[in-house]
Order: structure tokens, then C-alpha cells, then sequence
């Protein structure tokens, strides 16, 4: 694979250097507003390697037979079996299987480890890959639930507000894709709404719709009012979700996709979707196995589309309740699971998306922090470049959370703070203190302690660590009270960031066009 | 330092073989009743190495120049200060500084890597050290709270209820100590039916008391009655918990525990008692330097009053709001310094307690469980070998929670699974399952899904992934509801471990001798 090192040195700069025109006030606009935050998490302490040598060897072989004997069927899409045809591969019918070290060969040529996502605001543009890690929110849920308001089916108004409170959440470096479902928008016509409020109310890196390739295209295309056509066509700027329909099924609506954000050179997301015991073996080792063939065959394939087209390396792997059939979240097999597969991705030399803030809970309870917390921490130990479902997510996925939305969020700036590590310097080890203050006194006020005392440690927002008394004194707030008053407050005091009115205008009357041309279709 | 060979091959089997008389009887008393349970984990997962060497030598070299140029304080305790100056310290006054690797070469000398801790049914002997891990429940807090009777002061009532509730907990492999303070009993009192409590209610191991040395002595005295004065003087069948008083100072009161500990062959868990800021720097690797600092004292002293005890490299250590000077849990800081501290230990070679449940929040809600994981995981990865705080903390370790008590244990039961690693084998490639289902199937019916299924995945009580609609249908209650049930519902089904009838009458004329010869005190 190659390093990104060109489009890493182009970040951003190659386009505030044009001046003049149109694109120096696309460039200036795209500075203002929003949260301070850093644009991405650069990690200083090492991954957390739970395998060997010999274990990673067994289930990349393993990985090689399944392509090797059973193969992958790629459904409805003949360019897609025209593709592999030519590179190589045994086509029959739609089934194609792999010659040993074919996929990995292709990965190995064309890939880059790492590549940079633009945003419209260049300050937020992120570097996926390397020692990277971005946060964005929970994709797909149907549903919202709030304390006060219950569970219901997601409006385009929910959408917009998890939008605004990522645009708002320092510790969220991208505003995501479907962060819930617009069931009161067509469904032939909500995405462009989708990318349109993502391009409008942030100004952060965000997702475009694969839910069929021509929606795919019309995100692109938005894209490229945006960005300007030439700038899309040499980077990226958009992510396209790409499901396997594990396992071992590509089908043709996310091939469809996957060749529409590769052609364009954006990138698509390959994410085999195993729950085990149900898409994949009940074993961890086969469902590591079966992952990592599957994603290897959706890389893949995006450089046959286009070699050096930007790709991650996804998973999604869970386990299931054995008595109901019922999925799991934060159990430990896929705590497991992802450290094997952080492993896997970088001997391939793909970025990575795994994990999650991933919990069965229906309510934002202690079952949902408990179970977030132990599918986020693994996440974040195995190497995870890219995450997805970093906030909001209940119930399995069907749910997205506003007070779990601001739980998690605080959440991860916590991890913001564990991925820094330890500081092993002279400031660090306070020898001068010890001197100044000696056995059996306490260091509150002596001169380490106020040099250092505002950076020491974090303070979460929705952390409660005051006394039983002020606790009392102030309600008895449990936290998703306490998150509950938080996204409220930050949505009254949102603003939206500025942008190029002839921007704007330009991708109204795309918007409306696009929809002017289709009927209504509801499912 | 040794290993515990002789020790660990005499587990249990010696006081088997003996044969007839009250030994025997005893021995098959301590058979009988309690939840199964394997009597400690055995880890097959790596440690999460954080710290490169350079920074860990630079860690152990700050810890030195701390203890030569600073040193420690050994606070109206003229037999200490006597020990040290016998070792080769320099002993000025109450102020002890250390010739650099003194501290270190003695516990080379003698102080076990890995020891057995007996309990009084042999089944639940727990290994400390190694690769091993023992969960025991919190320790010292005045308050307990339930959902429905609210906060209040613990009474011996709860603490029966905790010490039989921890019998019943599968996760947890030991009775802890003052797993609440029983306030309505005389404070020089209490210790000897806290003691009782732990030998008559549950069947595994236990803690005595350190609040006074004759209190530790009185601890030592009943567990000769129970275990039988010669297998006292060879066995380690109780440990006490002494807490530095940090930064850099020992009490008459703990050291004088500690030497009562070790001087009858039991074990002293040492522990220096920092958040970070107050008892400490408010940087983390000089706090991490001053925690091994002190460590090493306390470890040293057990093996100068009695080569071979066995002791415990313990470790509290938390962040502070530096806002409000309170006390926080569940931060990143200390879940980094976990991860030095597995480090330190195991180059020092000794057993490791660090970690916990730990909160600050008030209440079983989401907060507690966020900062609960947060603190627990780390400190499972980091190699801990007895984990005290491991089920109930609430509050900053001020209050016992029913709910989280059970909620914790269901976490640990988890960690159980987590620490089992991923079986790397053929059936766990499952490849004939692959060949049997092919592209696009599911799994769920196959042969291999079948022979797997009932252990494939852990599935704990207190986690409902069962559909939205049957969570309404039980009454949507939060996981902390279900607790509550849960622990009233343990509470009912209780029964009581057998023990030998003349062992209780003995222990309980003990009791009543010792609480005969005193006068209440309630402070």
C-alpha cells in the first residue's frame, strides 16, 4: 500500500493558498463558527495486541480458504463480477472465489494507509488512518427517545438537532451520515435533505447515502457544489457506509454504492455486519475469519473501481443471546473481537472502523453506560481509526439518544484525554513538590500543584462528583437528568456556521430539482 | 523473591490428608453449601503494557531518589524505626531515608510472587499472584443505600447481607473485609462481629481488622480457632489492608497492624492512598513514583518483621476535581496509572491489588456505571491479581449499594469471560460450518451452532436485550430496578454454610470474652 503523504501535506492548504474568487471565500467562510476542537484524536499510547504471531497467521489462512473455497456471491451487479473477472478470480454465476493472496495483493498495491477527509471548514478536516482516531455519531436508528418525549419514529427535525449537538460536541470530529432516520422525508428523497442539513447546520467532515447508487451520486454531486468539482475529484471529502450482507453476500444496491464513492475517488466503508451465531459462526475465531474475508473482498473491489481510491477496513461484530436470538452489546466476545481485528487491519494497512458506544439498554440507564463503556474502551485500545456509533446509540441501534447523545459525548472526551498518556518528564515527576512539601502535608496548594492544577486532570460536564449534600442541595439529579438539561441548553445556544451564500444557493436548487423529478416513495 | 511452590501444592490437600479428629470434621464442614464458582480466575489473555522501559526505569529511579532524599515517616512506632535501623536506614527522629535498592533487596530476599490465601472450605482457596485474580467486594464505607429504603448508616444487618450476598456471587471469589461499617455496634467492638460474620455466613476467604492492633490480634486469634493454630503458623488464611497515610508516612496504628499481620504469617496488603493533587502531585508519574515509593516501605517492613509473610503491592490512587477539591473515580488519569502500576508490580514481583467498581456518583444511574467500567477494566488488563472495591462502591467509597452491588457482580462475571481470551482452534474456525451454510444463510440452525451455542456466549442476568416490546411489557424498568429485585430475591434464598459445631461455639465464646472485657467506645 502507499502512504498518503501527498494528500497530507495538501490538507487544506492547497485550497487557501489559491486566493482570489470563489473558492478564497468558500475557504474564508469555512473558518468560522463552532466548537474549539482539536480535529482528531492523534493517539500516544500504544494498541492493546491480544493475539500472536500465530493466531493472526491462522486466521488470515483461515480468512484465505473461505475465499478460496467458498467464496463471496456478489448479487444483481455484473460490473462487479465483469471486475473480478478480469482481475483474476473464478466467476461462477454469481459466486466468485479467490485465488490465495488475490485480494491481499490488490490492498497491497493501491491502498493508502491513511488519507485525509475534508471538511468544508479546514480547520475540522480529519486524517483517518495511522495513529488517528475520529469520533462520529450513531448511523441508522429509526427511532429517537428523549426522557421527556419518550421513544418515537425520527423526524428531519431530530436529524437537524443531532447534527447541531455534533457541530457542537468537541469531542465529536465529524457529524456522521444518517445520525437517525427522517421518516416524516420520502425515502427516495430524505437523503438529499441529509446531506444538505450536514453541508448547512456543520461544518464538520460528514457521510452520503448508499441506500441506492443513484442517492449515492446525488451525494457526491452535492459534494461537488460544496468543494468545487476538481477538488473532489483528487480528494476526499465524503464517506459512503458500505453493509456487507454477511455472510459472504455483496448485493447489488451496496456494490452499486460502494462503485459510485470509489469512481468519484471518496471512500466507502466496507463493514461485514456479523452478529455471531446468526451471519457467522456462534466461534469468535470463524467470525474473525469470515470479517476479515469480507472486508478484504469489499477493499478490494474499490480498487478494481479505482486503484488508490480511499477505503476503510469496517466491522461490526456482536454477539447474541443463544436463548432469544436477541443481539448483544458490550458483552465481552466482542470486546474480544475488536483487539484481534485492530491487529488484522494493520497488518493489512487499512484504516480502521470498529466499535462503538454500542448498548441493548432501551434507556440511557446504568446498563447502557456499562455496556458503552465496555464496547468503547476495547475500540479504543485495538487501534480504531475511524468510529462510528461513538454517540447517541441505544437499543441495539434502533434508537438514537438525545441524553445519550451528550452522555457518550462526554465520554469521549474522556478518551480524548486517556489516548494522550502519561506525561514521563520533570514536570511530570514533581520532585521539587516532594522537597516543598514532605512527609504528612498535602500538596493542594504548593507551587506543582498551581502550575499545573488547570490541565491536570479532566472534568466531565455531566460528571457529579460534589458531596452527598450539594447532590441533595441541587435535586438529586441522576445523569441523564443532568444530560437532559445539557442538550437542551445547547441547542437553544447552537449558530449555525456561516457559508458562501452562492454555495448554499447552488445546493438549495439541487435539493429542490432533484426532488421536482421524483414521485413520493414511501418504503 | 520465591515462588509459593510449597505452598500452592499444600492448597487445601494437607488438612485433607490428615484424617480423623475435629481437622477432618472441619475440613468437611468446609465442603459443604455455597454457589459454585471457580475460586479465582485464571487469566489467558496478555497484560496491556503501557509504559516502554525507559519510562518504567525512570518511574523506579524517581521512587529511589524519593525514598533517599525525602523519605518516610514511621509515626510513634518505636519497633519500626528499631527494624529499619537494624536493615541499614538512616533513621533520624521519626524520619527514615533509604540507601538506594534496600527497600528493593529486601523484598527480593523473601517476599512471594505468588501465595494461597485458605478459606475455611477448600474449594474457595484462592491463589493471589501470577496470572491469577481475585474479586472481592468493597471495603469501609459508613453508608449503605437501596433504591427503596434510600441512603443510610450501615447497621451489622447489612453487613450480614453484604458478606452473604458476596457468598452468593459467582463473580465474586472472596468475603472482603468491612464490606460496610456495622455503626450500630461500639467501634472497639465491631471488628470481632465483622470477623464472626465472615467465618459463619460465607465459606470464602475473608479480611480481618486494622484498626488497632489488638483489633488485627483479635482477627488472628479467631481464624486459629477456625483454621487451627498450626495450620495458622505455616498458612496464609487472613489478610489485613493497611492504608499509608500518603505522602510518605506510616501510623503507629497501621504499621502496628501490619507487624501483627506479618509476624503471624498473614498477609499485609499495602497500600498508598493518593489522589493525585491532595496526597500527592497532581502529575501522574510523580504520583506513580511516590505510590511505588511507599509500596516498597510497607512490602520491606512486613519482611523485617517476619522474612516470607506474604504481602500485597497495593494501590488507591484517583484524580480530584480541581474545582472543588472532591475526590473523582473513573477518570482516564488513574485508568492510565493502573497500567504503570501492573508494570511496577510485576517487575517488583510482588502480587498487585489495584482497581474497583469506583464512582462518584450517589446512585446506581448511568454515571456510576460509566465511571465503573472505566475504573474496573483498566485495572483487570493491567494484571491485577486481588481487586478489592470490585462490587458495591458507590459515592466515593462513603456508601454501599444493594443495586450496584449486584450490578458490579454481573460485570465481573463478564470480566470472567473477557479474561478467557479467544480459543484459536479448528472448532472455533468453524470451517465445515462455512461449507454447510454457504453465502447469504444463517448459522443459527447449523451443527456447529448447536454443539456451541450453550457456551458460546455469556449472557448476564442483569442485561435485557429482549425486544422494545417485551421490555414494555415487563414494566420498563431500568437495569437498577432489576437489581433490586434481584439482591431481595438472593437475600430469600440465603442458607447458611455448615460449619462445625464446637469451632462455632468456640468462636463464639471468643467474641463474647473479648467484647465482655471492654467497656463501649463510639469513636
Amino acid at each position: 500500500m502507499t502512504t498518503s503523504g501527498e494528500s497530507m501535506s495538501g490538507k487544506g492548504g492547497a485550497r487557501r493558498d489559491r486566493g482570489g474568487g470563489r473558492d478564497s471565500r468558500r475557504a474564508a467562510r469555512r473558518q468560522g463558527g463552532g466548537a474549539a476542537a482539536a480535529p482528531y484524536i492523534s493517539r500516544k499510547i500504544p494498541n492493546f495486541d491480544l493475539l500472536g504471531e500465530e493466531a493472526l497467521v491462522a486466521i488470515e489462512d483461515n480468512a484465505d480458504r473461505l475465499l478460496e473455497e467458498v467464496g463471496v456471491e456478489f448479487r444483481g451487479d455484473e460490473e462487479a463480477l465483469r471486475l473480478w473477472k478480469e482481475a483474476g478470480a473464478d466467476v461462477k454465476g454469481e459466486r466468485v472465489r479467490f485465488p490465495r493472496g488475490l485480494p491481499r495483493s490488490i490492498i497491497d498495491t493501491s491502498v493508502r494507509s491513511t488519507f485525509t477527509q475534508h471538511a468544508r471548514n479546514p480547520l475540522r478536516s480529519v486524517e483517518i488512518g495511522g495513529n488517528n482516531l475520529v469520533f462520529a455519531p450513531a448511523y441508522g436508528p429509526p427511532f429517537v427517545r428523549d426522557m421527556d418525549g419518550g421513544r418515537r419514529y425520527g423526524s428531519l427535525d431530530d436529524f437537524r438537532n443531532f447534527v447541531k449537538l455534533a457541530y457542537m460536541s468537541p469531542a465529536l470530529h465529524h457529524s456522521g451520515g444518517t445520525v437517525c432516520e427522517p421518516v416524516d422525508i420520502p425515502v427516495n428523497k430524505r437523503h438529499l435533505d441529509m446531506v444538505y442539513a450536514h453541508m448547512r447546520l456543520s461544518d464538520k467532515p460528514f457521510m452520503g447515502s448508499v441506500t441506492a447508487p443513484e442517492r449515492a451520486e446525488d451525494s457526491v454531486e452535492m459534494c461537488r457544489i460544496l468543494f468545487g468539482r476538481e477538488f473532489v475529484e483528487n480528494n476526499c471529502v465524503v464517506l459512503g457506509l458500505i453493509n456487507v450482507n454477511s455472510p459472504l453476500v455483496f448485493d447489488s444496491v451496496m456494490t452499486g454504492a460502494l462503485r459510485v464513492y470509489a469512481a468519484a475517488n471518496q471512500c466507502a466503508l466496507v463493514t461485514p455486519f456479523i452478529l455471531a451465531g446468526a451471519m457467522g459462526p456462534v466461534t469468535i475465531a470463524g467470525a474473525l475469519a469470515q470479517a476479515h474475508a469480507e472486508a478484504q473482498i469489499g477493499i478490494a473491489l474499490t480498487q478494481l473501481v479505482r486503484p488508490g481510491a480511499p477505503a476503510i477496513y469496517g466491522n461490526f461484530f456482536s454477539s447474541m443471546s443463544l436463548k432469544s436470538g436477541a443481539p448483544t452489546f458490550g458483552m465481552p466476545e466482542p470486546a474480544l473481537a475488536y483487539l484481534a481485528i485492530g491487529q488484522l487491519a494493520r497488518r493489512l494497512g487499512v484504516p480502521l472502523r470498529c466499535g462503538g458506544s454500542l448498548t441493548a439498554s432501551k434507556i440511557a440507564d446504568s446498563q447502557a453506560a456499562q455496556e458503552s463503556a465496555d464496547s468503547l474502551l476495547p475500540a479504543v485500545q485495538c487501534g480504531v481509526n475511524f468510529m462510528l456509533h461513538a454517540a447517541g446509540w441505544l437499543e441495539g441501534g434502533l434508537v438514537m439518544g438525545y441524553e445519550k447523545f451528550v452522555i457518550d459525548a462526554d465520554h469521549l472526551m474522556m478518551m480524548h484525554r486517556y489516548l494522550a498518556g502519561i506525561d514521563i518528564d520533570d514536570n511530570g515527576f514533581a520532585m521539587d513538590a516532594f522537597h516543598e512539601v514532605g512527609p504528612g502535608n498535602h500538596f493542594l496548594g504548593c507551587a506543582h500543584t498551581m502550575t499545573n492544577y488547570e490541565t491536570a486532570f479532566i472534568y466531565p460536564d455531566l460528571t457529579d462528583s460534589e458531596s452527598f449534600e450539594q447532590w441533595v442541595e441541587a435535586g438529586e439529579k441522576n445523569q441523564q437528568r443532568r444530560a437532559h438539561e445539557k442538550w437542551r441548553a445547547m441547542l437553544d445556544a447552537y449558530e449555525m456556521p456561516d457559508i458562501d451564500p452562492g454555495i448554499d444557493e447552488a445546493l438549495q436548487a439541487f435539493v429542490a430539482e432533484r426532488k421536482a423529478a421524483m414521485e413520493d416513495a414511501w418504503y
